[in-house]
């Protein structure tokens, strides 16, 4: 597909438009909105067969895997237009104390959207977490239009994805500057998009680097803003020692399937995997071993991508202390990537950062301590994440105490003997974590919550109640629950 | 008082220690925060007479007003304390679908404390946003501990109220790192206490150099980490002709008390009040300057403020179109805030920066408009604000509602037919609003959503019931209200 960078012209025009559009969609009901995410739902199912093709052939993502993440694209669309019409994100509140000498004024408070949002695509989830993914839903599900900066390794995707959403805005009666589209590979594009006086915030899945460059831009400008960024994890899993014992061949198992799942391209791939030297240990590395080495080789998402891993793979063999422990099925094809696990000892890993920074693709580190100290010292070291796994029985997650508060810092999700890979998609999902994880662990990026990021309270004091927004009407007529006087009333 | 400042060693000490104590206090039971934040107000009250009269001193605020500041200082405390017990702010959630085919994991999350905040205390508020103020409380309340930057405007007062927290935390059996103050009158202590590794969190009243100073500091840091500061704001008032007509003695009765209370020195202060010419609109002023002739001049907080009160009061005469309408009656107190009123056209305000910034002190200005559209082109270029007040009829708060749009999206506070001073500590308050009003309008200050400021949310992924924090497990052992399902129960 031919692709134009958006000029700074185009820029200009599109967040002008953006802008007057929030005007009209900022005021749209809470069922306004639900029709709109479920139109976008419904026309994307419509598109499925050629979106999954397209996406397909763009991505080298298996088909069945490209429709298991359409069917949760959709289903994240018609979970936020549920929320809109639940309303707990609006927090609407209400004091008015009649009875109080002096005479107080009558306050409500409610969220408000604020204002566009500027949305960069992942590449490694084409629908779920790109241009009508999570940011997008919960951004229009909060009353904020939309500019979309296409994935540069996914284009067409993205614009026939786009074609449905725009479709379903026009369906819905609304301003086309609700939800837009541009092109992008240059870094200037992200810039002009971030600094635009218009944009009120920013979503972002995808690299350390250039997550961290929307940040700076972001800071910079005269009226800083709101960047929520994901930008890769280690996703750490601790494995304690009687726990290994009995599943050491369980635990490897769960473990070889959880960091090649997808060839190793999801954000929440454990890259770390620490023990405490043992017999067990040794089990565990060799059931690890074995299992990888049966791992076939698969197309990962695109060239640079390829590129990139490969050489990781071949750098890391460089550091101190590190040994193979085991590498996939390989192929010749020059853009698969193969899955190899290393292990390293604690002190070699603690002493090297390189050693502490994602590899994207099949790879992950075996970290092998002397002692539950070193365990500790890990924990302790470890920058922020987005998940954080321990294998331990009940009695060790006591003993550890220690441990377990250090992890509870570090990370956004906890996990108690499972994998981190699978991301439910519900309220109490936490989907974030401690930087350089995201760029502000206060939010998440899956489930209902992920709308409080494009949300900030306005209060109103003695306003007139037939000219106060739906929420905050005496009559509750959106029947919403609220907080009266300080109590929760539903 | 001796004031010396905090130096690097004992910075580095002093956050240590706060992390140190942070690993203990983060697991307190909200029980235990509340005994913390009564036991702090009843040190409070109990050092009353010495409190009011040593920041009578410092600050030159006559005791009557610092005894109800005290009073809602100590008010502030018992509330965030009652808000522990309550537990509303740690969005307490749980997902646990036993029917779902294939199983789905038990998602639990809760909001949990950041870390170590360091709080930067106002001038013109000693008691109730300094030392024991609405940032320290709610960050306690929140399982945080605090360091407090002493105001160098008030390090007596500082301190005194420190020893009360202090006496507070070791009544209470906690760490002393729970709560720890320094000194600093230099730039670098505050550049320090931001930058250090062990920070999470930072708060902040004062002015908008001061503020954007932290927050460039912030977000210069390896990790950044999150700074909420109120930096000042101009309050505009804009009062609809209809009203005016009917009302304007009783309205610049209002303006006149509002701009000139506690010498001016309140962040609400309304430094702006709109109107459209008409004979209304000259008897309006004619009240405002008569009203403004007869207030009393009185001291400034300390004489850095009134020198640059001084300095702003004759600058802003060399500005293009601008006339006196009234002055105060004026002392020969050079330490003294004499009351100021000027008169411009909308053009004259529309095309001039200065006069869009705060002067500080007892000081306004009239802005003549010359048709409902200037109200509007100042609706829109006016930045981010604190309040905005309308004085209007119902009819006309409806027929203007494009200048009601524009002016809820520069603000954090609407007030309608009142003045902006006066913030109520209640739930449904915001104080904040977008910058350059404060760093971050996603958060207040005021009331116990100021809570929300200091957490981040935790997800446990099929954790053992019993090892959980008591807010998730399954008796609901804390009695508060939780999110189970997508659906809130109490």
């Amino acid at each position: 597909m031919n692709i134009i960078d958006a000029s700074e012209v185009l820029i200009e025009q599109v967040l002008e438009q953006s802008h007057d559009a929030f005007f009209t969609y900022r005021s749209t009901t809470p069922s306004q909105r639900k029709q709109l995410l479920s139109t976008i739902a419904k026309l994307i199912e419509e598109a499925r067969v050629e979106l999954v093709a397209v996406a397909a052939k763009e991505t080298h993502l298996p088909e069945t895997r490209l429709n298991n993440e359409l069917n949760r694209t959709i289903f994240q669309l018609e979970s936020y237009g549920a929320a809109c019409l639940k309303g707990y994100w609006m927090e609407a509140s209400i004091d008015h104390d009649e009875s109080a000498q002096p005479a107080k004024p009558t306050i409500r408070k409610l969220l408000i959207p604020l204002g566009p949002v500027v949305v960069f695509g992942s590449s490694n989830f084409p629908f779920a977490y790109s241009t009508a993914g999570g940011d997008t839903a919960s951004a229009l599900a909060a009353g904020c239009t939309v500019v979309i900066k296409a994935h540069p390794a996914h284009p067409e995707t993205s614009s026939r994805m786009a074609s449905c959403i725009a479709e379903a805005v026009a369906l819905c009666g609304l301003p086309a500057g609700v939800f837009q589209h541009v092109f992008g590979t240059s870094h200037q594009v992200g810039k002009w998009l971030v600094q635009h006086p218009h944009t009120a915030a920013v979503g972002f899945t995808g690299s350390f680097t250039g997550g961290k460059q929307l940040v700076d831009w972001a800071a910079a400008r005269h009226q800083p803003i709101p960047v929520f960024a994901e930008m890769g994890s280690l996703n750490p899993v601790f494995i304690l020692p009687e726990k290994l014992n009995r599943e050491y061949a369980q635990i490897a198992n769960q473990l070889v399937g959880s960091y090649t799942l997808g060839v190793g391209q999801f954000c929440t791939k454990p890259g770390v995997i620490i023990g405490i030297e043992s017999p067990a240990w040794t089990f565990l590395l060799n059931e690890l071993s074995a299992l990888t080495s049966q791992v076939k080789s698969a197309p990962l998402l695109h060239e640079g991508i390829a590129a990139s891993y490969k050489k990781n793979c071949e750098e890391v063999l460089l550091q101190p202390g590190v040994r193979v422990l085991a590498q996939g099925n390989s192929s010749t094809n020059p853009g698969d990537g193969n899955a190899m696990m290393i292990h390293v000892s604690a002190d070699d890993w603690l002493s090297n950062k390189y050693l502490q920074a994602e590899n994207f693709g099949p790879f992950t580190i075996a970290v092998q301590c002397k002692n539950a100290e070193q365990l500790i010292a890990i924990a302790k070291q470890i920058e922020g994440q987005l998940t954080g796994t321990i294998y331990g029985t009940e009695e060790e997650l006591a003993d550890y105490a220690l441990l377990i508060s250090w992890i509870e810092t570090r990370c956004g999700r906890l996990i108690f003997n499972g994998v981190p890979t699978g991301v439910e998609v519900c309220k109490s999902m936490q989907h974030g974590g401690p930087f350089p994880a995201t760029s502000d662990a206060r939010f998440g990026a899956v489930g209902e919550d992920a709308i409080r990021r494009f949300l900030r309270p306005l209060a109103y004091q003695n306003w007139p109640d037939s000219l106060l927004p739906a929420a905050l009407q005496e009559k509750n007529p959106l029947t919403i629950p609220r907080f009266v006087n300080g109590k929760i009333h539903y």
